[in-house]
């Protein structure tokens, strides 16, 4: 649907091992999948790929192709399964330099030139020509090349990053949502919906399954960025869940 | 390290637009690699993609040529936006059927022949050469097709999915992993560290950050398939905490 509204587009590429084996729950896509909405950016593709220098460049390659934005998370720290930016580098055919800002910032953060040893020092090593992103939380900033976000995996860290990110993102149409929940089954509603969604072609419908208490029941979910498109066809489905015998249990416009 | 094993290796295709949105906190991620890992099959890849079925099908083509195994969740049910097994059956230049036993298997869960709505039958037809894979939670079946396997997005369907697919699985050699956490900055070790991930370079050692109730501490995992050979970087770690003035707060062997 917003293809058509030519709004800007993100994708994100998650690094690292923890992510691929279980280890750590990741919650970033959701956050950044949330906060870019409230900008119009729809996050269009995730890719979850190990600390491996060709597969971070090749996905790299892939998702600038695609999305307007790239944000990347993990990998940017100080030891040495920290390839990131490196790697970053070398899908733009450049190199890391030490960047002064970045320095100045990790010497105010770790207090004296002393502290400063090789591995912090590292984190002050940024693709050629990429700005910082600055980290309230912990220091080492992260940095944007063209149009590729490099944060941090750390929740805490990601979230600041993109604090500090956000204002530079173009905005698109504010995308809207209007859930409607109800205690019926999908299935029994399936050809209803078919209809009400080829009604209103320029929203998208989705229908959510779920399972509480041992209850089934289905939150149906309409996004679009035309208000009154939305909120007709949010009717439409309240129509025919009382149609059907069922009842709307929870209504979320956002 | 693994690949030297000729282990099996596995890759996920999330789809749908409730992850993308940030709707839904995916779970399947960290479940379905934890569990491929007992069996010694690690998770090399993941991505998420919308309803879109030539993304979908792209996507596939990609993650089968990389992996032994592909899982796919999500976009299995009765609606218009579940176009998963389309998809999967144009990927392999086929066609869907309906299939006799899943049809059965409806007909036991939703109880007599006139309950069999178009919707629901939409949740029989499978590629044509596919085998099911059997939901105990909710009827419906996933199936799977050459080295795919399509499963639903529900957590708990998935899961019980998994249960069925599991021992059709070839069996790799197990993933171990003895995991030290310590209350000591990253930046502080990195350089020791490089140095014990070069003694034993058949293991992975990760370090990761973390920040709890507003304190700095590092876990490092060392994973591998020769539990003496983890067993003795676990020590060097260890050692070099204690050598740098750390505490090891927790210790993990899985």
């Amino acid at each position: 649907m917003s293809d058509q509204l030519n709004n800007p587009t993100a994708s994100l590429l998650i690094i690292g091992n923890e992510i691929l084996s279980g280890r750590t729950q990741d919650t970033n896509l959701k956050y950044l999948a949330e906060t870019l909405l409230t900008k119009g950016i729809r996050l269009i593709e995730v890719r979850v790929v190990p600390d491996v220098e060709s597969q971070i460049i090749n996905a790299l390659h892939a998702l600038r192709s695609k999305s307007t934005y790239v944000f990347t998370t993990g990998g940017i720290g100080p030891t040495h399964d920290d390839i990131t930016a490196e790697s970053v580098a070398k899908a733009f055919d450049t190199t890391l330099e030490l960047h002064a800002r970045a320095r100045e910032i990790l010497l105010g953060y770790y207090g004296s030139e002393d502290q400063l040893t090789p591995p912090r020092l590292k984190m002050a090593h940024i693709p050629v020509g990429a700005e910082l992103i600055l980290n309230p939380v912990s220091g080492a900033p992260g940095f944007h090349i063209d149009n590729v976000f490099v944060m941090a995996g750390v929740p805490k860290i990601m979230q600041a990053m993109l604090d500090d990110i956000l204002p530079s993102l173009s905005e698109g149409h504010k995308i809207l949502s209007h859930t409607v929940s109800c205690n019926l089954g999908e299935s029994m509603m399936a050809l209803q919906l078919t209809d009400i969604q080829n009604k209103y072609p320029e929203t998208d419908i989705g229908s959510y399954p779920q399972y509480r208490a041992g209850h089934l029941g289905v939150s149906l979910v309409v996004r679009g960025t035309d208000k009154n498109m939305i909120s007709s066809a949010a009717t439409d489905i309240k129509q025919m869940i009382i149609s059907l015998g069922g009842e709307v249990t929870t209504e979320v416009v956002a």
